[in-house]
């Protein structure tokens, strides 16, 4: 999503039980003030029997304010059923994300090199680390680092999520992603962040839950490893997954070479559902995601 | 596209220049009747102005004969553009493919197989070789092979071209398949089965465009080959593109290995550029294609 | 592997304990009678101190028999360790494969394809089907079709594995092949046919071992699938892995979908880990392979 | 390659004209001090007829210096042929980095964040742009940032190329970067740094040479972009490639899609040749590259 104005959009997302119909009401709905669609995504689930749609209008396009564009658009949504879920979003909108992290860099260097490329379509309005090590580097660039410690205790840490919970909510932010944090979040965390939480595994789920999945995958022997993006839920890495790819390792590969080459894969797999989340391409159903890419 | 009555479906095509409605125009023409969308695609070009899009609506939620479906959609379509270029495919049609071989049978024998196990969406009516080495393995599969000698002299494959084309128009063809068939298409052949003539070509064009491109990579010293599917133009090698992939090679790997590595990619892009080809998936415009896969 | 005379070879393959010295030995021995070496790959494996190579070497370079080769090297190997492993294969020799199926045709007409088509460095010896489904297809390639029928009841077919393991047997092959057999083979034939018995799972293993792998990909909402080669071992899906690969899919494919593009991948990771396993590119330690592809 | 004493490796690479006992013969020169190899790879190659190996020998296991056994391998390349090109790298020894740049700093961040991680296995010793747009980020890194303005007219570019040849020598790299510099070495500079000065091109060479190659994609309508990793020479776009890639992409995406998307095959594909390149693993043939990776 771009900023300049002429190529300014709404993006109006959806999610509804499906009917005949649905499609010809929303697209009559913008056709009738003239609104000019540039992306259009849509969905029919037979399994679930819900409809899903994504679609882009040229702000320019539309001759009255956001504010009246989702006014008049929830007459429709409801008219669709009482369980439609939806919303707008301005492309122009700035978006903020958070990032927490622990001593493990590389996803954090890379969101931040993304942000100063302007390849994320999000400001990094600050870092959460458990560790000090990454504060150098991430007020180099500009943004705030706060180093919350974390006791050894896992039952002594209710603390230290509190402390972390209220420095991420300040922010109010769209996305809270966990760029190698390596702690499990709280289920009370969880659902407080449900939906703007998001996981970069390092495994291609569901092999190799938890811990050290290098490792899992180096003992199983098998010939590529992979990376998730995911929602965080309370079941650990079992949230609804955004994105997923491999590499091809083969017998020579340590564990420790199949980090490193990891690593590759945990960059672009994360930075890709990020985007994907902060531009409202990726509904959730179940445990499913409608990416519309 | 499947034929079981349940399932059947209508699948419309359509491509007209681009402006505000169009959407909307065609769903409600669709809901109207009470039609059941079960895959939708969008495609504005921004580019070249155009619209695409491809809907398959169930058909037993439409009250009314596939031809009258067409002749009441042939009045919105007028009144899209006079330039509007649709179809309406039905998914309960049998529809049939006849290949042009010459001595090597990989593509072959795969689409024999596919055909075998339901997995072509189209019956394989005849196999036309200029060589009679893949006669047996075809009429094994019950297939028709028909044996047409050419001539060592390029400047004399005329009649035999004419027999090619008798042999292949007397099945009336969806897809004329060059299953690597080897021989360059005249002109007035290629534009005789345009939009139906479907070649695949063993490199990734527009790399190594011509005769023998494996050895051409082995000499560039690429570190990945792959494999073209592609509408036969008369240019060589530079129709539309339908589908591509790739295999990683390394330095151990000499040209002959590329030929049996590259099999593997030829058979599955081609398998996969004819299905879309045959399931009204692919809408071409100048050099370019839209695939709603 | 190929068996025209000038590019026979003789393909030695080892593991033993590792030390300093190994392939000095072993390269010394073969220089000794002036043999070409022109393949050669090699493996420390520092997680268990193990050693591995594979040497193919030119045959008409070797100035005696392969008989009084094997004997040569036989006194090498002992030296080396008395732990060492290897073997002489002769790429002159003809492979036997046997394959076992059940209905589900794919990976039987890609294999009967490909032998047909050259690229299989084995002949297939017999076909045995617990249905009779695929034997008109079989025979029309010229290989013998045994149905053993299977009873329903689990527990009542020892005497159908008893039947099939005979038949097998009788071919006395390098290679059984379960190319979706679809029964799981009872600890004793795992054990009688072990490192030869490969298997083709249709998921990326360790997700989803077991039954109807594409359907509980489905419910998990992942984005790629998978499918993987193993060699047969008593504990299901679990046996070391040969080779995998996958093909991305996304939230429009039903598990239908799914099965169809997973047979593309089935395909060739079959082929593939069936050709290494052929040409003695797989070493197998423990639940892991070393493959010299 | 680790620099942690107990890992140290001296990595021997060495090409010449193949014959019956190299392998031997290096390997008994090796064994015979005790020395224990981890890595080793060999490579025939039966086109040109030359032999090429790489072998890393623990550093503990060598029981004199570095120094000495450069002087006593010399006899032993020597031996095998007069035209033998080898050396033997420390892993110990610091790697030194030149990063040529532009405006565009995707390629550069990505190396900086390696760096930072202890991915990269070298320094960045300085940053040279063309444009002074990239030096705060670089100097944030704590690395040297060179600005020399290039004239508009390529004619007059003379003494700018001269100072950026300075700046890079003063550092005496193993390693001269073209991180998306956008500027076309002259003939004197690409010898002057030959096998040294790696570039990243973004397109999937031989495809799109040139200038603005996604926009070429876009118009030919292909279905995978890649980047290739190369060595500079003084013919464009045509040195020995290093690593390749692509990723998929679909009529949706527009030109400026396919950079962004690019990006993300740039950076791995800059990292991973460079990576290879500094390791010692890529051995250049004419225009072929051997890849021990």
């Amino acid at each position: 999503m771009s900023s300049t104005s002429d190529d300014r959009r709404y993006v109006l997302t959806l999610g509804c039980p499906d009917r005949p119909g649905i499609i010809a009401r929303i697209t009559s709905f913008i056709a009738e003030f003239g609104g000019s669609i540039v992306e259009a995504g849509y969905h029919s689930d037979r399994e679930s029997g819900w409809f899903f749609t994504r679609q882009a209008i040229l702000a320019p396009t539309v001759p009255f304010p956001l504010d009246e564009l989702r006014a008049r658009f929830a007459a429709v949504a409801a008219e669709l059923s009482p369980e439609t879920d939806w919303q707008v979003l301005d492309s122009a909108a700035r978006r903020r994300a958070v990032l927490l992290v622990s001593k493990d860099g590389h996803c954090l260097h890379d969101l931040l090199g993304r942000a100063a490329s302007g390849e994320l379509p999000a400001t990094i309005e600050a870092v959460v680390g458990n560790h000090p090590d990454l504060a150098d580097m991430t007020r180099a660039h500009g943004v705030k680092f706060h180093h919350v410690p974390f006791p050894r205790d896992p039952a002594e840490r209710g603390p230290a999520f509190e402390q972390v919970r209220a420095l991420v909510d300040a922010h109010e932010p769209d996305a809270v992603v966990l760029a190698r944090f390596m702690q499990v979040l709280p289920a009370a965390l969880c659902e407080h962040w449900a939906g703007r939480a998001i996981n970069i595994h390092h495994s291609f789920l569901p092999s190799f839950v938890g811990a050290r999945p290098y490792h899992q995958a180096f003992a199983r022997g098998v010939k590529l490893i992979g990376a998730t993006c995911h929602y965080v839920t309370p079941e650990l890495d079992a949230g609804p997954i955004i994105e997923q790819d491999v590499t091809r390792i083969d017998h020579a590969d340590t564990a420790r070479d199949m980090v490193r080459q990891g690593r590759d894969i945990e960059r672009v797999v994360l930075a890709r559902g990020l985007r994907w989340h902060l531009e409202g391409r990726v509904l959730v159903h179940g445990r499913r995601t409608v990416v519309f890419d």
